[in-house]
């Protein structure tokens, strides 16, 4: 038996998220088959995390084990033949047998985008909002910064999901940046509460519209109430973008 | 009666193509049903080129003939709400009545892209060639500055679309960058024949893959003769990116 970190790049607008479930096609379903049709192996496959409907990954990993001997660049290549084009594997190694991609996981990056001007853009249809009012940058900064450090991030988090224990997390960057018309959002932390980063970007625009100020974000962490924090941003701007072991990404 | 120029962008992916066709979904049949539909006119609408089915417009122009007085704002925010997410108006104003997208047109600008990695990008499917063999650059540099001047581009037409008159184009630039794992070959002329960029990028493959040299790109002009030329590129990483009208782009 080996035991193989996969690295997955997808665009996720027509997934029901990584998780396999039911009467809907997931990035783990449409993987799962393919690593069947390479090595007829049906292992159980861990990954880095769950996304949502719609979410995309610049970097996804996944750990599995398999007894097939297939060398790690050819299970690549076979891998990306059979899955579609909008999921492709970018790397495949081998790892210690304890590694998990979720358990071993020290931290994730997501970014979300929003493009910012009047008009859509179509090449980011179901890739980024469309947000078309002016966005103050310097005051979302503001408010963004207040969400670096160790919280209690219960505010941001969908409530049927609490009760899982520990609300804290470490949240190590958090800034947004603009490139002409589009504006990206850029947060890591050591781990994230379900739809944590969809609503910080809710509540980082009901900073932009003056709905809430800057300085009220710690007030909104200090309340541990979901209605406290602004609205969950949709998922189409979401990227998971790194996710990091050891020493840095992979 | 006012005369319209209206600047489109979008994502070709699903279209047949600019120009309306029977038993195939264009772009022009797209807008003109959602014209229809905010002004009840059919009017006859001039598009600034064809666009092969599968090819992107970052830049698209048309223009129109309109007995309708609503504002150009209104008219542009009116069809954005009845077109489909990948085609969006950017632009919308008056032009004097003997303006015409297509021969007023002083030059266009083309690009297209090439994504230059082992591994396919999901968020380019559609999008740009996927080319995983190393470019040599330099090289494909030294052949593209061939192509700038006034020749005649028969041998990067398609053969059944000659005997139109003059072949002879002046191409203004032409030269090719890397972005990270995206190379964008870049091209601008007072005209092009039909299929000219995407014959000009198959040749530029060929000179990467050595089966051409950059000094025979002269030869292969005088040639005159499309077999001379590289194969025609695929659509999919073609954009019309900009046209100019008068002084610089729309």
């Amino acid at each position: 038996m080996r035991n193989l970190l996969l690295t997955l790049c997808y665009d996720g607008a027509q997934y029901h998220g990584w998780q396999i479930q039911n009467n809907a096609v997931s990035v783990q379903q449409v993987f799962q088959e393919a690593l069947f049709k390479v090595t007829s192996e049906k292992p159980e496959i861990k990954g880095c995390s769950r996304t949502d409907s719609g979410v995309h990954a610049n970097q996804y990993c996944i750990s599995l084990k398999t007894g097939h001997t297939i060398p790690c660049e050819r299970l690549l290549n076979a891998l990306n033949h059979f899955l579609p084009e909008d999921i492709a594997v970018q790397d495949c190694r081998e790892v210690p047998m304890d590694f998990h991609a979720r358990y071993s996981c020290l931290g994730k990056e997501y970014i979300y985008k929003i493009w910012n001007e009047p008009v859509r853009n179509p090449f980011l249809r179901n890739r980024a909002l469309h947000y078309w009012y002016p966005l103050d940058l310097s005051r979302m900064n503001e408010a963004a910064a207040h969400y670096i450090g160790k919280h209690d991030f219960t505010s941001f988090c969908t409530s049927d999901a609490r009760d899982r224990g520990d609300m804290c997390r470490t949240v190590t960057r958090a800034g947004i940046q603009r490139d002409g018309g589009l504006v990206t959002f850029t947060v890591a932390a050591d781990g994230f509460l379900y739809n944590m980063v969809r609503i910080m970007v809710g509540t980082l625009l009901y900073v932009a519209q003056g709905k809430l100020q800057p300085e009220q974000i710690p007030e909104i962490l200090a309340a541990r109430d979901r209605t406290a924090a602004g609205p969950t941003a949709p998922p189409c701007g979401l990227y998971l973008n790194r996710v990091f072991y050891g020493e840095g990404p992979v």
